[in-house]
């Protein structure tokens, strides 16, 4: 499972004691072969060291394998975190017996405090000491934070005969350990055996991303630490770049990790699926329905069971740029009509009962002003989101 | 005070019957000589429809007053919610015996839901039947949702030798009445006795409107009803059009019931004061400021009394268009440094105590990069605000 699915990749997880809990807190995996790499990092202005490391690294198209861990994020750090970042990519590839520039580092955890060197340095020997084919479970434990449980996916295709594994891995956010506060940044690491050009594989995950990953929110807050790789090692023999059925079976595993996300994110207890169609443009369509769905209000009516045409008007209409006729919207709520032309119809009564009936409610809102669509996935807000999140004291 | 505390004022507030608790929901307040007006509206596309309705008349420059509504919002209620909106504005200038186009028509409460001219009309008849020098206290009342407490200010200025005077209501959100849930909509009225053109009033307020009412959060909705108006009627026998002490009195007004409507935001327990420095441009440091001041996990960490340098960091760098050095970067918390040159200082034990110390708690950025500075003031975010806007169901 996980990104030891496909062919001749290692992967292993060890407790370094970067999390108070004593959990599992830092991975490593590695391609017993060369391999090509592609990924995608968050957009924020402050980026995480590992991030400043790692990124020329993706950007070269070929590395082995990468360093992960989830104690501290390492980022608002200054000099020294890149320092720390680098020592701990050069230990990886040292005890890996790979060249250290194909070494990637990434962590996640609490931002804005230093990881300690001394306590890591060991583990990541440890790791390379405990690499191995079964090892994809460990790993996919080791890199999670406030998740309440690991998410993997893998997929298997059949490329000229040869059967190509994709595998994957996932951190979102969850409740794993309440007196912690680690911020939600998200991390997700594919593996295939598949060959594959890092240009191929970087079209692929361009293909997807912004419809899965870049499509979902918990709480609309974007993380200094984002990061997505897409590693192929050719182990099965077979070239895949351009294999419409991989980049389809990629992106299809995609979606199933970034819904496992929202469903694990912090204080969820609904999914809230918002989908804009009749928009003028696709760019406005995903304004909107981001608008939507990661509105305070909007997630706190969710989590009430009310179908609030009201709050979704106002959400609607907060979107910078975007073309709208207020009296030809249409919404429905949990599949039930609560406004029609821009006029309530009536029906909330129908739509609280079938919000309160399903734990993935879906608002569905149609512009009339174009044909363009879009879809964003978040969940519902709940005191215990904000309670967990306050509690959290230094 | 409030509305009436300058020459020529009357307002009433009744109870029509559209709050469930049966409190004061319509307010009218009018001048007894014409009168100036300059306003401004909800940027929201989705406007209310009184918005339609009075936004000519505004615009039109003269105005004898304003019939307010505080249970149903009356928006995104199609073509029927206009015309509700002017009969509404019609009846109320026949009670008071002024032209049609000089009544302004206003409302806040339930959005979505059309509002009943059968509960409403006979009220504004009273309200008209009622109206007096004495009445602004009552008016202020009637405005709120689910604010806590009536925000009302004045000014009294010399002019010449002469007394000019400013009053003026504003309604935020707040907890009032916890089984309704209302949307929170700013309405704010302003008045005053000195005389001026509708464009010097129109001048006053853009000079001030940005970094008073626009720099201010409850939970970073928008509302499709946001409306402030400014009137003079020149009653006090003077005139104010260029007077800079009229003009630097409005805007201390406006700062003052900008902080009252945070101060009474729903569920908030802390005052929130973001300042950014040093930025690079002027637009700049207010995107940042409102990055940070409306970060669900900045909130949550002043709720808790966590001086989270990490989450500070990634909001300023989530910020559209920011010129950023991150390794430039200091912040302080509640007067505390946490941050130095983009890394941290160590001192959050420091900062936790200062924090828990106060009920307005500061975070002052500087980026190191320019001059400008913004100011943006929000609130803690704390499970009672969520469960406050869960709880209402249809």
């Amino acid at each position: 499972v996980s990104v030891t699915a496909p062919n001749g990749w290692l992967a292993a997880g060890v407790a370094a004691g970067t999390k108070p809990s004593g959990a599992l807190d830092l991975a490593l995996f590695l391609s017993e072969r060369p391999a090509s790499v592609a990924g995608a990092f968050t957009t924020n202005l402050v980026v995480g060291a590992p991030i400043v490391v790692s990124k020329p690294r993706v950007a070269a198209g070929h590395a082995r394998g990468c360093v992960v861990s989830a104690g501290i994020a390492n980022v608002a750090t200054g000099e020294a975190g890149i320092e720390d970042a680098v020592e701990m990519a050069r230990i990886a590839a040292e005890a890996c017996g790979v060249a250290e520039e194909e070494m990637l580092v990434s962590a996640t955890g609490i931002i804005g405090r230093r990881i300690p060197r001394e306590v890591v340095e060991p583990a990541i020997k440890d790791a390379a000491a405990q690499l191995s084919s079964a090892g994809g479970s460990l790993a996919a434990e080791a890199i999670l934070t406030t998740d309440a449980r690991p998410k993997t996916a893998t997929r298997a295709i059949d490329v000229e005969g040869v059967r190509v594994t994709i595998g994957g891995m996932a951190k979102g956010a969850g409740m794993i350990a309440p007196r912690m506060e680690l911020h939600a940044t998200m991390l997700v690491f594919l593996t295939t055996d598949g060959g594959a050009s890092p240009e191929a594989l970087q079209r692929v995950l361009a293909d997807h991303l912004d419809r899965t990953f870049n499509s979902i929110s918990v709480d609309g807050c974007t993380s200094t630490s984002d990061t997505v790789l897409l590693f192929a090692n050719g182990a099965a023999g077979v070239d895949v770049d351009d294999d419409p059925a991989f980049a389809a079976a990629v992106g299809d595993l995609m979606e199933e990790l970034a819904l496992a996300i929202v469903r694990d994110g912090e204080g969820a207890s609904k999914i809230l699926r918002v989908r804009v169609s009749g928009a003028q443009e696709e760019a406005h369509a995903r304004a909107a329905a981001r608008e939507v769905a990661t509105s305070l209000l909007v997630r706190c009516a969710v989590a009430g069971g009310d179908p609030n045409w009201g709050r979704i008007a106002q959400a609607i209409g907060q979107t910078s740029g975007l073309v709208l006729d207020p009296a030809a919207i249409d919404v429905r709520v949990a599949g039930v009509p609560v406004a029609s032309r821009g006029a309530p119809t009536g029906r909330e009564a129908d739509a609280a009962a079938a919000m309160r009936a399903t734990d993935e409610v879906s608002i569905e809102i149609e512009l009339h002003v174009g044909s363009a669509t879009w879809e964003f996935v978040s969940s519902d807000l709940t005191p215990e989101y904000v309670t967990f999140n306050a509690e959290y004291t230094t």
